[in-house]
C-alpha cells in the first residue's frame, strides 16, 4: 500500500480499514502537494518541502476523499491537495504570529528562514491552492475554499483581539474555534460532496479537534505534542481548559498571562489540570464527536464510507488518549 | 461624476478623458471593496478600512475596466475589485516584512495593529478576493488571479533571497520586478479581456511602474512619496538605480547596506543620484512605456479605449515627473 510518510496511528486505522482506493488517492494528493511546491525557486522548495516533510495527519484531504467516496469526482483529489495547501499556509503564518520555534517537533519556517520568508511562503502556498483548484474548473469548490479561508483569518483575528483577556466567555471561545478550525473541516467534507448533513459532521469534529488540541497544550507531554506545555498560555491565548478551570478556581482569572515565563506556564498548566477541567473539556469533545457521528446517519453513504468517516471522527479522540 | 476619493493626478487625467461609464464603474469597484471589508469584525473593519481610505491609485482596477471596455462583462467589475484586494493584501503583508511605519504617508496596519493582526488582515483580504471572484462563477479569472498571486509571492521571496546582495545582476532585478509587479498589471489586463497583445502591454507598464517607483525611493522627496528616501536601501533591497550607479561608481558595490542608518541612506541616495543613474533608469522606463503602447496597436480596441489605456501608460511616467 502506498502511504504518506510518517502516518500517525489514528490515520493508520482508517487506512487499514479502507480498501485500496483511499491510500492510492492519498498518494496522489501527496504527489500534487509536492508538485505544487517545486519549481518555484529553491527557497520555497526548501521551506515548503520542510513543511511537507514535517508530515501532519492529512486529516482534511482524507475527509475530502472519504466524503467523495470511491466513485468520487477526480476533482476531489485536487480539492484534497488544495485544502491541505491552505492548511499549511495558515500553519506557516500562525508560526509567524506566534513566533513559534517548533511545530510537530521540528523548527518552523519562521524560525529557520525568518518572518519575511515565512509570510511570503504562506502567501505562495495559499495562492497555489487556488491555482490548483481553479485549474480543475469548478467555481463551487473555489467558493467553498475561499469562504473557509476568510473564516480562518477571521478566527485568527478574533484570537488576536481576545489575547491575554481572561474575561473571554465560553461562547466567544467556541465561536472563535468554529471559525479557526471548524470551518475548514466542514469545507473539507463539502468539497468532497455537496450534502447538507456533512456540514454538521465536519464542523462538529473540527470543533472537537480544537478542544482536544487545547487540552493537549495543557496536558502535554511535550515529547508527544512536539512543543512545550502551556505554549497557548504564553501566547496569551485563553482556551476552554482555562475558562473551565476558572469556574472552580476563580483566582485563575487574576493571573497575569503577560508576566508568564516557561516555568510559570508549566505551573499554570498543573493548576488547570488540578481542577479536573481537562477531563470536563475532553468529555465535551467526546460528546461533539458522538453528535457529529449521528449527523452522518442522515447522509446517504456506502457502508464502507460511513465506517471510515466514523473512524476519522474517532481519531479525533484517539489523538488525546 | 462619481469619483473614488483622493484620486491622484494621472488617474484624474484618465477619468476626465473618459465618458461616463468608467467613473461609474470605478465607483462600483469602491463599493465592492468597502463591502468586502465590512461585516468581518471591527478589527478588520478598522484595519482594512484604513488601508482603503489611504487610497491608492486603483490602477489595477482601472486597467481591468479599461481592457473590458464600455460594453464589458459585468464580471469585470468584480475582477477589478478582486485584484485590488489582492494588491491591498500584499501591501499589508509587505509592510509586515519590511516593518514599515508608513505607507502613502499614513501608518501601516503592521505599525498600528501589530504584525500578528497585519498577517491575518492580509490573509483575510486575500481570501475575500478569491471569494468575490468565485461568486461570479468564472474559473478563468480565478486561475489568472491565483497564478499572478503565486508570481507576487515568488517575487517577494526572490527579493528576500537577494537582500543585501550588491552583486545582484540587472537581469535578476528585472526578473524579480516582473514577478513582483509586472504580473499583476498583466493579470489586470487579461482579467478585462482575453487578448494576447494585452500581456505585453500590462507587463511592460508594470515593469516601468516598478522602475520608476525604485527611482522615487532614491529621489524622493519624502513629502511626495509618503516615506523617507532610501527606504529600499535600508531594507537591503538592491534596485536598478543602485545597480546602474555602480557601473560608473564601482565603489558603491562595497557599501555595507546592513550598516546603514537613516542619514547614511540619504547620503547613499545622493551618491546614486550624482552618477546620473536616475535619469538613465527613467529613460529605460520611458522606453518600456513606449513599447507597451506599441503592443496596444495590435489589439482591436475602440478609439476611446485605446486612448484611455495610453493615458494610463503615460500616467506611469507622470507619477515621476
Amino acid at each position: 500500500m502506498t502511504r504518506p510518510s510518517s502516518v500517525p496511528p489514528p490515520v493508520t486505522a482508517v487506512l487499514d480499514a479502507s480498501s485500496r482506493w483511499l491510500p492510492e488517492r492519498l498518494g496522489e494528493v501527496e504527489r500534487l502537494l509536492r508538485e505544487a511546491t517545486v519549481g518555484y525557486g529553491e527557497i520555497l522548495g526548501a521551506d515548503a518541502g520542510a513543511t511537507l516533510d514535517a508530515g501532519g495527519k492529512r486529516l482534511r484531504p482524507m475527509l475530502v476523499l472519504l466524503c467523495a467516496g470511491p466513485a468520487g469526482d477526480p476533482i476531489a483529489t485536487r480539492a484534497a491537495a488544495a485544502i491541505e495547501l491552505v492548511h499549511m499556509a495558515t500553519l506557516v503564518h500562525d508560526d509567524v504570529l506566534d513566533a513559534a520555534p517548533l511545530r510537530r517537533g521540528l523548527p518552523t519556517v519562521a524560525a529557520t528562514s525568518g518572518r519575511g520568508r515565512a509570510v511570503a511562503t504562506g502567501d505562495l502556498l495559499f495562492s497555489r491552492a487556488f491555482a490548483l483548484l481553479s485549474e480543475a474548473g469548478d467555481t463551487r469548490s473555489v467558493s467553498l475554499l475561499a469562504d473557509a479561508s476568510v473564516a480562518l483569518a477571521q478566527g485568527e483575528l478574533a484570537q488576536r483581539r481576545d489575547a491575554f483577556d481572561l474575561g473571554v466567555s465560553e461562547g466567544r471561545y467556541l465561536a472563535r474555534c468554529r471559525l479557526k478550525t471548524g470551518r475548514l473541516f466542514e469545507c473539507a467534507c463539502l468539497l468532497g460532496r455537496d450534502e447538507e448533513a456533512l456540514r454538521g459532521f465536519g464542523a462538529g469534529i473540527g470543533l472537537a479537534f480544537q478542544l482536544l488540541d487545547d487540552v493537549l497544550d495543557v496536558s502535554g507531554p511535550a515529547e508527544r505534542t512536539g512543543k512545550a506545555r502551556g505554549t497557548d498560555l504564553l501566547d496569551g491565548t485563553v482556551t476552554l481548559p482555562l475558562i473551565e478551570a476558572a469556574k472552580s478556581d476563580p483566582a485563575l482569572r487574576e493571573v497575569d498571562l503577560r508576566a508568564l515565563d516557561d516555568d510559570a506556564a508549566e505551573g499554570l498548566c498543573d493548576r488547570i489540570a488540578a481542577t479536573g477541567a481537562l477531563e470536563r473539556v475532553r468529555t465535551r469533545a467526546l460528546e461533539m464527536v458522538a453528535e457529529a457521528k449521528r449527523a452522518l446517519e442522515d447522509a446517504d453513504f456506502e457502508p464502507e464510507q460511513r465506517q471510515l468517516l466514523s473512524l476519522v471522527a474517532d481519531g479525533m479522540v484517539q489523538r488525546y488518549s
